[in-house]
């Protein structure tokens, strides 16, 4: 696996596997990763002959009060894990690299909608920079496919949005959220939990499992739901952020006839924002 | 020449032209084609093996207030024009191909700093407009090469900054604005005077030459020639927008020690609003 720092190694390394009529695909990342990110690359060796991964903490993305200084930095063994999961190519710009002009002037993205409520309402400005990266990422590797983790589920939506709404020819494809033995949904934040905040983080994702049953056994009082759901996060140490019952498709807000569904948290323990989803058809 | 209406056929015949190993050339207009526009598509020819051209009146980029509906549309005698200046496939969409998913929702690319005052200041949106269809056209298109006209000389820089800032892969090639034989600029709009208005309309260029040979003469008072400018718009019947000095790359407003400079005028002739502009070295 070739490391490269720069867009223009970048394009070359590129250039030469298109000339050699190779599919691509391309697993963007901030690093630390996990077994998560380890399935999002061997779907994408499954899915084209040449995986390109990136890692760029990518400032534009968090807000001022936000955890970009102390988010972890672990390339030598990301390194490793990748090449271990058949990745060819890794792009590791710096910030320079990616934001030559600066950030204030750089040109937007945004997708109205998809991006207000849930995570874009407890982080204003966040998925513009995500929409912007992506979109950045993808004109510099062109790939024929693009894989993303479905534990960022707005995220997908809105990045599903972007490439639908923009034209790019890309494919985009999802992969179900990995998760620890006890329900926990990997995430490279988790190492920020002590052994006692790790001892109880499940509690969310059992949550979402109960709300989601009970939705399927015929309860209808989604209100009613979303408070119990709440209540049982308190419970076990957590500070809820936002708990939502949605539509999966434009993440509408739920109404009783919908029914593809998802139900989306974000909740802090401690100062660590965790955030998970379960969809399910009712 | 062929024309095409949907994005399937648009890169189902570019996909032919590139297996064929064409380079390709791209000139995005809103039609009414006049001689400017033959030039750009000349220009595409002698850079490209493949000339694209779309005809497309983008609705995001005009204001409530304008000349949407009324923008000329003239569809047979451009044909027959890019037939002439040797365009090879003409991309016609209907607004429903280009924004099948309503103009309310549609993931928008804005370009700060740039597009704001000058024109961005009496059309709030509009370089917003033209930002996020040129990027959906360049991503249609994929393009290798891009040629617009100097006349719309804010929207060039627009179009630079986005091109630069999302690492789309398009060379742009700007073309100097064509004039008629009195120095009008020539534009679809000026369809829209009567001859009296007509006759009038070149004191717009003529007080642009003015100013610039005063300034390549040592004149350093700007505020006093913007005055005398504004006033010579005023005595040939028009309704200044704006008339501006700003340095020619990043059009921030000039200062006195700005080497390259461009002079931007938007005026009233009527309820017709003509622009135009003059790049010079001091």
């Amino acid at each position: 696996m070739n490391t490269v720092k720069t867009v223009r190694e970048l394009r070359a390394a590129i250039a030469r596997a298109r000339a050699e009529g190779k599919r691509i695909a391309f697993v963007p990342t901030m690093g630390n990763l996990h077994a998560g990110h380890v399935a999002l690359v061997e779907k994408a060796g499954q899915r084209a002959d040449f995986v390109v991964a990136s890692i760029f903490v990518n400032p534009l993305q968090f807000g001022p009060s936000e955890d970009l200084a102390r988010y972890p930095r672990t390339l030598i063994a990301d390194q490793e894990k990748l090449v271990a999961a058949g990745c060819h190519l890794l792009f590791t710009p710096e910030v320079e690299e990616m934001y030559p002009q600066g950030m204030g002037l750089q040109t937007r993205v945004s997708v109205p909608s998809l991006s207000e409520g849930l995570c874009g309402g407890s982080r204003p400005g966040h998925f513009e920079g995500v929409a912007t990266v992506v979109t950045k990422l993808f004109n510099m590797v062109q790939p024929d496919l693009a894989v993303f983790g479905e534990k960022d589920f707005q995220q997908l939506a809105v990045i599903r949005a972007l490439v639908r709404d923009l034209n790019m020819p890309v494919q985009i494809v999802g992969e179900p959220t990995a998760r620890a033995d006890d329900g926990l949904a990997l995430s490279s934040r988790n190492g920020y939990l002590n052994d006692e905040q790790r001892a109880s983080a499940p509690a969310l994702y059992r949550m979402l499992g109960r709300l989601a049953d009970a939705i399927r056994g015929g309860e209808t009082d989604f209100a009613e739901l979303i408070d119990s759901g709440n209540a049982e996060l308190i419970a076990a140490g957590f500070r809820p952020d936002y708990l939502e019952i949605r539509e999966s498709n434009e993440l509408q807000p739920a109404s009783a006839n919908d029914q593809q569904l998802v139900i989306l948290a974000a909740a802090y323990m401690g100062t660590t924002r965790l955030i998970d989803n379960l969809a399910f058809d009712r």
